[in-house]
């Protein structure tokens, strides 16, 4: 989720190498004129590498799902800092001024979620991936409510509605100017204070 | 956006017939696999009529992005009721309780959604139907802090989050369970008895 596209820039033997050949190919062709043989023309080594390790486009994409959910979840901030500077980090995550943000990476993950109602193979990753970072915020904000730093009273409840943001503006951000999405996170800021803090 | 997909119930002439093959031979093969052949096969008349009207499938989804965005905006409820009930109308309307939620329309509405990162003629629709929906949401926020029912500094910032929260739902609802969607709507709640309801 950066913008050099870190989690590639030392692929790990060649089944990374392929994962990253097929990051680049998605991204410049899309999925639906996305082949092996483009795929392959991304790829530095031999093509026939990549059927021997998979049969068909989208069981390679289904992988390529999988590590880029992995790195999405790695950026879920653990709550080893205080509440307030939680919220701060995360809030900065989610609207993508992190300096981490990465268009081009969420674009793909969106067209990739939009496969999900084709392929339940795509489904099942986002599930796990949507409940792991769910969890990890409400886990945030009970250890913020334990702290007295907040007062919600239903640390999940408030963690979906932090989530359906995130998603929310992901996919705005494919088609949007940076004003509405400036809009929403003054907005949501006011939320966090009169829904998350303490009178 | 209703479960006969109402606005395909009787169509006229020619242009529609053809936005409702490809609106059925969309959501039965997804964007990547869908062909004029395909939609074609949805279509009671000749197939020569469909090239008569479009040379390819991408100008063909175009328009029926048009169409479909069309009937969305439609449904954006007009502030002809009281401020409260507005926002009750409204929240139904973005977590499809109103009875007229309909998963296929909302799935080929992201998956038309991604194809923006691609191509910007798609881009160029959402951008529009985004802003009119953000806009008619900020003028309803606007009459209830007029008429006092609400106390909002700034409607537009308001409705940026409305509209950011019912783009994620919808991109949520492609793969996740209910139960996150109702707790995101409970939390959202309580933001519109705090952020939006005078003291």
């Amino acid at each position: 989720m950066t913008n050099e596209i870190s989690f590639f820039q030392n692929p790990e033997g060649t089944q990374e190498e392929i994962l990253e050949a097929t990051f680049y190919a998605l991204r410049q062709h899309g999925y639906a004129d996305l082949t092996i043989s483009k795929i392959g023309d991304e790829f530095e080594k031999s093509q026939s590498l990549i059927y021997h390790h998979y049969d068909n486009k989208d069981e390679l994409l289904v992988d390529l799902l999988d590590y880029m959910l992995e790195q999405v979840e790695s950026q879920v901030p653990l709550p080893n800092q205080s509440p307030e500077e939680y919220i701060e980090i995360i809030v900065d995550e989610m609207f993508g001024t992190n300096g981490n943000n990465n268009l081009e990476f969420t674009q793909a993950i969106i067209e990739l979620r939009a496969q999900a109602a084709h392929d339940d193979n795509y489904g099942r990753l986002f599930r796990r991936s949507d409940d792991f970072i769910r969890k990890q915020i409400a886990r945030a904000i009970r250890a913020g409510v334990d702290a007295g730093a907040f007062d919600v009273e239903n640390p999940s409840q408030t963690a979906a509605l932090f989530h359906t943001v995130l998603i929310g503006i992901q996919t705005e951000q494919i088609t949007s100017d940076e004003e509405p999405i400036d809009y929403t996170r003054a907005e949501f800021q006011r939320y966090i204070e009169n829904c998350l803090f303490p009178e």
